[in-house]
């Protein structure tokens, strides 16, 4: 029999009380899975109280499947199964990422495999995070109890931070828009799907090859026709472009992902004339990691040079400030507002109140160019030192890619038409080294002729560990270069 | 000519030194729009620096589009439209929401018209709120410089976090399930659109009618063919649903959204047997506000009497928490999870990792239980105030829904084909007395014949507000119904 305590004065009425007293239990395992409840006569008469009360509390507990009635028996405690199931979970702390470790752009989960250095091409250096700044703020914004921020505001994203990103876009990628044009975001996986109701229908879009995988991954799943374009050394081959058929071009011209180079002049060229020569086509201008350039001018944005109003802007804080900060902007022609009145603009804001005021007060208030420049010299060191200590490695390897971004491109011997599996060979054998790399096979969308490389990303890593990765490199390519070594 | 201090001992390139002097110079407005710039040969001759230093400072103001070189002329201060646009937008702080006030279920932006009282569907109470709670929480997530929440983590959402839901889920509503069937993601909206991944194509979807609009134009605007199925006091009409041809049926089963009815048990029995009874049959059952119920049993949520996997079930925080909060749940069917997986899990999460941490400790610690009992009791209040205030008063209505959620239904006279007009009289001799209050017209896809009701929302007033807007609409319909008063 259950002796429960009942509070005759409580306002909580007496059948919660036994609810709530049984519910803990079985929760705590006191009440065992399996275990026989008395009947409701035989506990109404035990607790003094009615058995219409008794009979209230089996109910919610039967309702909220804490027991069960078996007929002619009576009620019983049920197998807590999910409740408890936590260690059966096929999802452990992140491993649904784990595949796509270091193919990404914005994934940083530690790669499972004891790697002694990984040269992963995802994440930032969280070592320099401004996290007092970041606590201020966060604070600031909460001290107030400021009731608004905890309601829902502008579809679009708050005023101040379009007006925030407007000015910030404005002065470092010369993008001049107005903040109707601009829509904040969780994500540019989200923006890519706002970006779909926006078009009428599945479309045709174009592609440098290789690419970034999850963009790719995004238009096929959407049923896209996607047409690969080559690159070489000044960007996407834009002459092949009209000959596509495409309506749609998506392009990384700031910093090609993932082979690093500068879309030139005449190219750009070329692919706003293309997209100005027909209705209906526009580019998608993916500027992911534009804050990270060492030498030379800054490379202005495609959007600031567009004079048809044709290309569709999307950014990022997930490189300039962290991956966990769900922040993206996209900045729509003045011709797709309409359209995305109609069907689009309905959506409620994926971005916290708070998080949008976090971030435009870190943008307004000047923490984000100090951020930036700071990470700038810190991304420098890493890129100089990677560049010096492979230069005087004795790896046969041409550096690519090097004035910008995150990561160096190697590329190793003749064009080949076994490129992907030459990469293989060297991916497997610095693994026997304790050392990752990143195959370039892995984005293309449709291989070609072209020489053998792989990827190393240098963000997260640590002088010692540059030092450490490149011998470790130079050692375990020694028997696959022998002849030029 | 510009005198421009040089610091030789700066790290800092000279021609940034005169580059960033400039431009703070136009930004401030000391170089005004139409300025014409020293030549290039006179201030490097001026600043005793190469002409080159020049060019190269001039040719970055020139590509962030500070300056522009007029032929023949020289460089002239470029007008600064847009990066001081401010007072020209369109969208002044929430306006774009302003069209929709009261009408949804999330918003909360105030509305234009200065009403007396607006009995406002959208938002909830936010006086008491647990601001000190939600400070502490914050504080704990960035105290250890937590740097695993800046990184991105689970596109599902994290496992703490599905923990924590699935565990509240199952106590408090009777859901069953894994945490492999949680998908976090930012606001129901997107959970909607995740769901049109998942679903192959477009389909044929029964909804309540009247419904929840921005579900309705959601669908809608995806091009999905929508059957509307009449509801009665029992709920929705399931009777009806198996003539309609529809392969999803969208449903609000625990309180039905605007009406306020429970669906009845025969009726979900129906309802689920409709849905076991096909392949690619499912239902989605949008459980927008069943933490707040006053009156008899918890209604337990269709999910939990599923025999057959085929409900869809999301929540939000939106209503417990804070329309603010930009965090909602689904419960994919175990049916569903390949194609998820196939389809969509590549997406990163919507949800930032610390508003993900945030939440998860607010319902493991205890926190969101202690603030639901405390709104509930608030809002129980509040309820029981204006059903009092509106029994006492001589109206000739009747008051439906008012068992649970935060909004009531008042319906006048018996059935008419004209129920749309006589809402609009009721809603507009309202609006002359201060009073903002909501026809149920706005809420139907196709209208019927039936009793002409308003919706009187209650979260945000205050007891003196329920008692002057139930006067005041005593005094604005007197003229309406003279022969029933």
């Amino acid at each position: 029999m259950l002796t429960i305590p009942i509070e005759t004065k409580s306002k909580m009425p007496i059948y919660e009380q036994i609810y709530r007293y049984i519910r803990d239990d079985i929760i705590s395992g006191s009440l065992p899975c399996g275990m026989k409840l008395p009947s409701g006569r035989g506990l109404a008469s035990h607790l003094s109280v009615s058995r219409n009360t008794i009979d209230m509390a089996y109910g919610q507990l039967v309702a909220e499947g804490y027991i069960e009635p078996v007929p002619q028996k009576g009620y019983y405690v049920c197998k807590l199964d999910y409740l408890y199931a936590r260690k059966e979970n096929l999802y452990n702390g992140g491993s649904a990422e784990g595949e796509q470790t270091g193919y990404g752009r914005e994934g940083a989960v530690e790669s499972k495999i004891p790697y002694k250095v990984d040269f992963s091409l995802n994440g930032v250096d969280m070592d320099y995070f401004p996290y007092g700044t970041w606590r201020k703020l966060m604070r600031e914004c909460l001290i107030d109890d400021n009731k608004d921020l905890f309601l829902s505001g502008d579809h679009q994203g708050d005023l101040e931070l379009r007006q925030a990103v407007q000015s910030y876009l404005y002065q470092s990628r010369g993008v001049r828009c107005k903040p109707e044009q601009i829509i904040i975001g969780a994500g540019s996986d989200y923006m890519l799907l706002l970006l779909s109701r926006i078009f009428e229908s599945k479309k045709h879009i174009a592609m440098e090859n290789p690419t970034y995988k999850q963009a790719y991954t995004f238009f096929e799943s959407l049923g896209y026709q996607i047409s690969p374009v080559s690159v070489d050394e000044q960007g996407m081959r834009t002459e092949l472009l009209e000959a596509t058929g495409a309506e749609l071009a998506y392009v990384t011209p700031a910093h090609h992902f993932p082979m690093g180079m500068v879309l030139s002049a005449s190219r750009r060229q070329k692919l706003l004339a293309w997209a100005g020569g027909q209705e209906g086509r526009y580019i998608i201008e993916d500027d992911y990691d534009s804050e990270f350039r060492y030498a030379g001018k800054p490379i202005p944005a495609l959007h600031s040079q567009d004079p048809f109003g044709k290309v569709i802007y999307i950014g990022t804080f997930s490189k300039a400030i962290a991956p966990g900060i769900r922040i993206s902007y996209m900045v729509l022609p003045e011709k797709l507002l309409n359209r995305y009145h109609q069907v689009a603009d309905f959506y409620f804001s994926t971005v916290s109140r708070i998080d949008q005021r976090l971030i435009s007060r870190f943008l307004l208030q000047g923490d984000f160019e100090r951020h930036l420049n700071r990470m700038r010299k810190i991304y420098k060191t890493k890129h100089d030192m990677l560049l010096q200590e492979l230069r005087e490695s004795r790896l046969p390897v041409e550096i690519a890619g090097s004035s910008a971004g995150l990561h160096f491109l190697l590329a190793v011997g003749g064009k080949t038409e076994d490129a992907a599996e030459q990469e293989k060979r060297m991916v497997e054998a610095a693994a026997k080294e304790g050392i990752h790399i990143y195959a370039l096979s892995d984005f293309y969308i449709r291989e070609e002729l072209r020489q053998p490389a792989v990827l190393l990303g240098y963000a997260r890593l640590k002088e010692a560990e540059i030092k450490e990765g490149v011998l470790a490199l130079q050692k375990a390519w020694e028997g696959l270069f022998l002849d030029r070594m």
